[in-house]
C-alpha cells in the first residue's frame, strides 16, 4: 500500500434557504447559500469503507434547516456561530467545521413613497458572506463580500509602468475603472454588533473607491484595505481580490471619427487580477 | 436540387458598448449589449457563396460603435431607431432591421449623502431592453425589461385547482411568491418621452405585484398587464412571462420541529413558466 | 376593462429525469430535461383567479416521472408523444401541448477494451432535442439538436463582400470556421425508426461541414441543410442557427514576429449569427 | 499607518489562446486558457502608486500569444515551463510566477471511417489543467483534470452512517453514483513523456470508479487516489475532489406506481462534496 491519508474533509455545498420572519408590522426576507465542511475521525470511511462515524451529507442539509428554524438569524456571523457550535458539540469526533454563508441581496419595494411590509426586488449580484472555521482551539471568524460590481469612470489613471518587448499598451491619465469586489476580513473577538461592523467597513471601502484618485488599481486596493482596518478596530487582517474589468476604448479613426474617452468595448476576459492581504500593524 | 431557402437573416450579436456622457457637473454611464439582424436580398451568399451583398458582421460592430459616438444615447428607443434606420437607408437590398438592446442595470453612488458625480455600483440583474423590428412598411417598437426579480412573502394563495391521479400538490392559502419578469409592449406610436413612459409601466406592474391579493400566478400576471395598459395609453398590446420560482417549505417534522410557515427551500428548477398578451380592447 | 386576453399558455420548465435501463447484460442511461406547456380554456384563472380547470404545473412534473416509469424511453420522439397525449387525452379543455426534450449526451465507458457495463463518461454539451406541437388537428414533429460545437481549421474563406465606410475587415482565403450548430427539422409523418432517421440527419450534415470549400457560413450552413433533407426524405423543413465564434488572429508584428495563420484569440463575444430555413421544393 | 502589506499578487487571468500546427498530413488544434500570477517586488504600486516595476497584466497577455508562437506545446507542462521561465529570467524582481494551463476537450472528425484532417468535434466539458509554481527555488509541476463528469448505475452504496436526530436518509444497497471529478497531481521530478504519465494516471482512476464496489464516495474516491499514485511512480502528492451529484429517486407511490430503482430526480444542488489528498509514503 504505498498511499497515505494526509488530508480529508467532507460536507454539504449549496444548500440553499430562504427564511420569512412575520413580525408584526413588516416580514424580513433572508435567503442564504450555506456550506458545512467538516475534519475529524473519518480516516476509516476513506480506507475501509466503514461509514459509522460518517454524519451524511443529507442530514447536515437537515440541519441547516432545523437549525435556520430555532435560531433569528439577526446576523449572519451569530448564525454560522450556531451550526459550528451544533457539529463541534454534537460530535467529538468533528476535529474542525468550516461554515460558509453567502446572503442573496433583496431590497425592500416602496409603493407611494412607503417602505412595503412584505414585497421585494433582487438586489444587486453581490452576496454579504461569512466563512466560520471552528477547530476545538479558537474560532476564526471571517466576514466580507463577494461580486460588488463598482465603476468610476474617471479618476483612474494608469501610467509609467515597466516596458519591455512584448509591450503594447499605452500610458494613459483617465481610463474607466470598473472592478467585481471581493473581499474578507479577521475579526480578532466578537463584536457587539456584527450588522454595524460590516457596514462600517463596506461604507469605508465604497468611499474610499469613489473619492481615490487612482494610479493603479493596485494603490486603490490597498487604500480600501487599510481604511477598512481603520473603520473597525476589531478586524485584524483583510484580504482583497479585485479584477480589473477593462473597458477598452474603441479606435473610431478608421471608421473617420473621434473617440473623445467615450466609447469603449465592455469586456469580460482576460481581465487583471489583482490580490493583497493587509494585516494590523502591532502596536509594541 | 431538392430544397428551397424560405426564410434567411444574420447579423451579429452580443456587441458589448459602454459609453460615458462628460457632462460638466457629472459623468453618465450607458452600457448595452447590441444585436443586429438583417434580412434581405443575400440569398446568393447561402446559394453561390456569392458575398458581395453581405455586410459583414464585423461592420455591423463597427457600426454600432460608430453611430454610438454620434448620437446621445439618451433612450434606448432612439438609439435603436437610429440604428435601424442606418442599415436600411444606407442599404435598399436590406428588407427587414431587428435591432435588439439591453441595458445593464448600474446605480449611481451616494457619499457623505450626496451623489457621487462618477462613481457607481453595479444594480440588479434586470435589464431595460428594447426590440425595434423595422421593415420597408411600418416600425415596431417593443420596449420591456427582462430578469426584474420579484418576491412577496405573502398574499399568495393557490388552491382550488384540478385534481386527478397525478396531483400530490396541497391547497393553501399563504405561500411566497418569487418570480423573474420578462415583459415587452409594443407601441402603437412614438411617444414623446420614452423614458417617462417607460417608467409609468414598470412601476404600475410593480404595484400591483405588491399589493394583489394573489390567487394564482396567472391571475396576479393579467393584473400588471391591465395595468401597464392602463397607464400609457400609447401601448398596444403587452406580453409577460413569470416563471414561478418555488420556494418549498422544508418538512421539519422527522426533525422534530414544526415549520411555521417560514423555513422554505429556495428552488430554481423545476419551475412554472406563465405567459399571456394581453391587448388593448378597441374602443369601436 | 380595456384589456383582453389575446394569448396565454403555462406549464412547468426542467424537468430534470434520469432513468435507469436494467437489462440483463448492461445498464442504458437515458438522461431528460422536460418541459411542458399547454394552451386551452384557462382564461378564467387569468381573468377571475378561478383555478378549477388549472392542471398544476406540480401535476405535470408529477406526470413526467409516471410516464417514465411505464415508458421505455426508446426515442425522444415516441416518449413525447406519449407526454403530449397524456395531456390532450386526459383534459378535453386543453387545446394546444407542446412537449420539449432535452437530452444530455453520455457514453458509456470502455475498460480494457470492452464495453464497460453501467459506468459512463459525460460527453459533449450539445443536446439531442424535440419540440413536438400537439393540436386538436395535426401534430408537428420537430426533432434536432443544440450546441454541437464544431470547429474546422481551413478550407474556410471570406472575401468579396460588402465594403462600406464602416469596413475594415479585411477577405482572408483562410480562417478557422468554428460554430455551435443548433438545427431543427420538421417531419411530415413519423418514420419507422426514429434514432435512424437522426444519425442519417447529423451525418449528412457533419460530414458536409467537414467536407465543405467554405465561401461563407452561409453557404456552409444552406448545404448542410441540403444535405439533410436529402438525407431523410420525411424531412420537410429544416431550421438551422449557426454562431460564428470567431478565432481572430493575433497581431504579433508589434512583438517582432511572424502570425503564419497559426496564433488566435478565442472569442465567445460578439458573434455573428446566421440563420435558415430550408424546404423542400414539393414536386409537382 | 496602521497597515502592513503581507500578501500580494497579481497578473492576468482567463487569456484564451487557441493554436493551429498545419502538419503536411494533418492539422492539430490546441485550445488553451492561461493565467499568469506574479509575485515579487511590487509593493511600491501599492503603497505608493509607483507602477515603475509592475509588468502590465497586458504585457503579459502579449506574452502568452508570443511565446505560443515559437513553442510547440507538445504538452500543457512543457509551456508551463516555458512561460514561467519567461517570467522569472526576464525580471530578477519577480519571486514566484504561477502558470495555470486548462486545456479545451476536441475530438478529430470522423468522415467515412477516416479520421478528417482538420475537422473537430467538441468534446466534454472536462479539461486537462496544469499549475506550475515556480520560486526562485524548485518549481512544483501541478498536472490535473477539472470538471470530468462519471457516472455508474450501480455498485454503489451508502449505509451504516451515524445516526442522529437530524438523520432522515435510509440506507442504500444501490444508488447511481453521479460526479464531476477534479484531480490535480504534484510530480516530484520531470517524466519523459508528459503526456504518457497523464493518460496513465487517468486511465488508472477512470478503471477504480468503473469497477469498484463502492461502499462510499470517500472510499472509491480513496482508491482512484492509490491507483494513481501506483500508475506513476514520479507522483508525490495527489488531491482529489468529488462532489456528489445526487440522483434521488421518486417517490412514485402516491401516483399509484413502484419505482423499481429506474427513475430519478437529476439534481445539481446541494451537492455533498468529498475531498482527501493522498502522499506517497516514503520506504525508508
Amino acid at each position: 500500500m504505498p498511499a497515505k491519508l494526509t488530508y480529508q474533509s467532507y460536507g454539504k455545498s449549496a444548500v440553499r434557504l430562504t427564511k420569512v420572519k412575520r413580525l408584526p408590522d413588516r416580514h424580513e426576507l433572508i435567503e442564504l447559500e450555506v456550506s458545512i465542511e467538516l475534519s475529524g475521525d473519518f480516516a476509516d470511511s476513506y480506507l475501509a469503507g466503514d461509514n459509522s462515524k460518517v454524519i451524511a451529507t443529507d442530514t447536515m442539509k437537515n440541519t441547516v434547516y432545523a437549525l435556520a428554524a430555532a435560531h433569528p438569524i439577526d446576523s449572519l456571523e451569530d448564525f454560522a456561530t450556531a451550526l459550528a457550535r451544533h457539529f463541534m458539540q454534537a460530535h467529538a469526533h468533528v476535529y474542525t467545521a468550516i461554515v460558509r454563508l453567502a446572503q442573496t441581496s433583496w431590497r425592500r419595494m416602496s409603493v407611494d413613497g412607503r417602505e412595503h411590509p412584505h414585497s421585494f426586488f433582487g438586489a444587486g449580484a453581490e452576496r454579504r458572506r461569512v466563512m466560520l472555521h471552528v477547530t476545538r482551539g479558537k474560532p476564526y471568524m471571517w466576514a466580507g463580500i463577494e461580486g460588488l460590481v463598482l465603476l468610476k469612470t474617471t479618476d483612474s489613471a494608469f501610467k509609467g509602468f515597466l516596458r519591455d518587448e512584448y509591450t503594447t499598451l499605452a500610458d494613459t491619465d483617465d481610463r474607466i475603472f470598473a472592478t467585481r469586489l471581493s473581499a474578507d476580513w479577521l475579526y480578532d473577538k466578537p463584536v457587539p454588533d456584527w450588522n454595524a461592523a460590516y457596514h462600517a467597513v463596506m461604507d469605508a471601502m465604497v468611499r474610499v473607491f469613489a473619492q481615490h484618485r487612482s494610479l493603479s488599481v493596485q494603490q486603490t486596493l490597498y487604500a480600501m484595505g487599510e481604511a477598512a482596518l481603520e473603520a473597525c478596530p476589531a478586524i485584524l487582517v483583510i484580504h482583497l481580490e479585485m479584477p480589473n474589468q477593462h473597458r477598452i476604448p474603441v479606435n473610431l479613426q478608421p471608421l473617420g471619427l473621434e473617440n473623445r474617452n467615450e466609447i469603449f468595448v465592455t469586456t469580460t476576459e482576460p481581465y487583471g487580477l489583482i490580490k493583497a492581504t493587509l494585516e494590523r500593524e502591532s502596536i509594541e
